[in-house]
């Protein structure tokens, strides 16, 4: 049974931290590896990121698995939510062994954040390391092949996307071949999910039908709804678009690297001005490698290249579909700001 | 006045050389530089790239300007036409200075391939230095602005892109600041143009408007010839999508880098799946710097960023829409192959 989730390949546990009022509207989401490790690459393609250990992950370089990947809120501060990872992680001696001892371990926990500062009205309530803990205590003692929470959670917590409220969403796939393919991601980005001149969603546009368009007078007052959300935005639309995709395809890290590169097609297809210097998309590909590639078929990682793109679209589509409105109360103090979502202006998909 | 192609910026020029016949069905397109040259970037995303003289581009070296860029058929073979071009720039004394002589220049030409090979009949015509020299001599003979042949022209010759005829297209635009940005591509690629479940080309999707898609039988009608062309063709699909933006704002050459990179967003919107191992696409940047960009703005890029990407996709709709089909008579022996234009199988826009 598969819960169309990053959690339908088999191994990963995903786990969210979320706070929520005081001046706090921000998480920390933790993918977490089989014991052992999975292979892992990045490629980051915003002008603007904040990311940890990435270099680590070169397919030139040494480091062959990591334990663990951190998607955060908090900005650059918030990569201290790894440290919290790390923690628990040489806890449970998992990671690198660099000593005598079976407890001198490195763990190798690639992070990266989303920028959300301020927006719960406390520019310092940010993520930290007790954040981080939480996180992967939360997938540590999830079931496997658990369903994922989506929208406001997590890393998804404070995401704005195009002033509409973005937040968490995570999708999956079984290839013909049997190997499974999924994705999730933290939707938060400087660019529009949604067309301004329709209303639909980027992403409803490459689900190999026809779309159906919003009411004009449902777009027209949403959009009336989005300048008012726009001129009274305190601060300005810093962003970041995050993506973990996954495969038990055994993948090496160059494969793994590719994976994360044509990964970046999906936002482009979701997202609409994207990858620009205010956004620091950065997307995580993770090979648990339970299945072999077809190694006689030098083409045979095609599929899911192609099934990973898609499916980061679909993770966008579900993250904007899944978020609520943020209307100021959830802040204690009103002070960050009003996100209303896509449902709220648009209603629920048909 | 504009011309909606990549000759709105002032001083670039665009040159074809076309071979069609006898076995031949390929050709090469130049764009050349104002004397002096033009900063240059390059991102190569594909998987199977065919590329010359992109190394020099990088933002760590010491190239500054290039003086053309060079987009051929012919696979790896073809960027023999490169040379050619640099025969023809020799001569007229244009490229780095190295020596005593004012004739002592090596000019920079960077230049990509597309795969075309067979699609004339013939596996061993393809464009050499005569067709480079052709396709500069053509472009330096052009009026300035003057308009730009698309489809089936130049390096789109063969072009094929999910087994509907490819080809050359263009695109510009006026940014508000007044900077100008351009796009040329050849769209050739292994990946969809349209959308296999309504018949709707994938970029017409980008233009901020509701889409009216083709009719049910049209396009089942469409459809089936496409499966026929797929059933007889007689080589895999090896492809790449390439294209040139080009602006007259002042670039480093690590800024034109970030416009090649979000370039390819906007192949992303218009191919599906890209990206892939079998297709090579390639994005030069190209800038002639007569318009200082706002210094006192960091994020001044970002409508350069945001443009390119828009007139990649807007090109490739162009590209496609311009091509006609190609019906094996063009080949002298038919032997080469059929492909269908979208307009052929879909009618023109509405």
């Amino acid at each position: 049974m598969t819960v169309d989730a990053l959690t339908d390949v088999a191994g990963l546990r995903v786990g969210h931290a979320t706070r929520i009022g005081d001046g706090w509207l921000t998480g920390t989401t933790v993918v977490l590896a089989p014991e052992g490790g999975a292979v892992a690459a990045v490629d980051v393609r915003g002008g603007g990121p904040g990311t940890k250990e990435t270099d680590a992950l070169d397919p030139r370089n040494v480091v062959r698995g990591v334990e663990a990947v951190v998607l955060t809120g908090g900005s650059a501060y918030g990569l201290d939510a790894a440290s919290g990872v790390m923690a628990w992680l040489e806890e449970q001696r998992r990671g690198v062994r660099v000593g005598p001892d079976a407890g001198h371990v490195v763990p190798v926990v690639p992070a990266a954040c989303v920028f959300d500062l301020g927006r719960g009205g406390d520019f310092r309530a940010r993520p930290d390391a007790a954040t981080g803990r939480a996180a992967v205590e939360a997938a540590a003692a999830s079931e496997p092949g658990a369903a994922v929470r989506e929208g406001c959670v997590g890393a998804g917590t404070g995401a704005v996307i195009g002033f509409l409220k973005g937040g968490v969403g995570t999708a999956s796939t079984v290839l013909g071949s049997g190997i499974t393919v999924a994705a999730l991601v933290v939707a938060n980005a400087a660019g529009y999910s949604v067309d301004p001149e329709t209303g639909l969603l980027y992403g409803e546009l490459f689900e190999g039908r026809r779309v159906g368009y919003p009411a004009d007078d449902v777009h027209r007052a949403a959009q009336r709804r989005l300048a008012e959300v726009a001129a009274q935005s305190p601060l300005p639309p810093l962003n970041t678009t995050l993506a973990v995709v996954a495969t038990d395809a055994a993948l090496s890290k160059a494969q793994a690297q590719k994976v994360a590169g044509t990964a970046h097609d999906g936002i482009a297809r979701a997202v609409r001005p994207v990858h620009l210097l205010t956004d620091g998309d950065t997307v995580f590909a993770l090979s648990t490698g339970t299945r072999r590639l077809a190694e006689e078929d030098p083409l045979a990682l095609n599929e899911i290249l192609e099934a990973g793109a898609d499916l980061v679209t679909r993770a966008i589509v579900r993250a904007v579909r899944a978020a609520g409105s943020v209307t100021g109360n959830e802040n204690g103090n009103g002070k960050g700001g009003c996100w209303p979502s896509y449902e709220e202006l648009y209603g629920r998909r048909r």
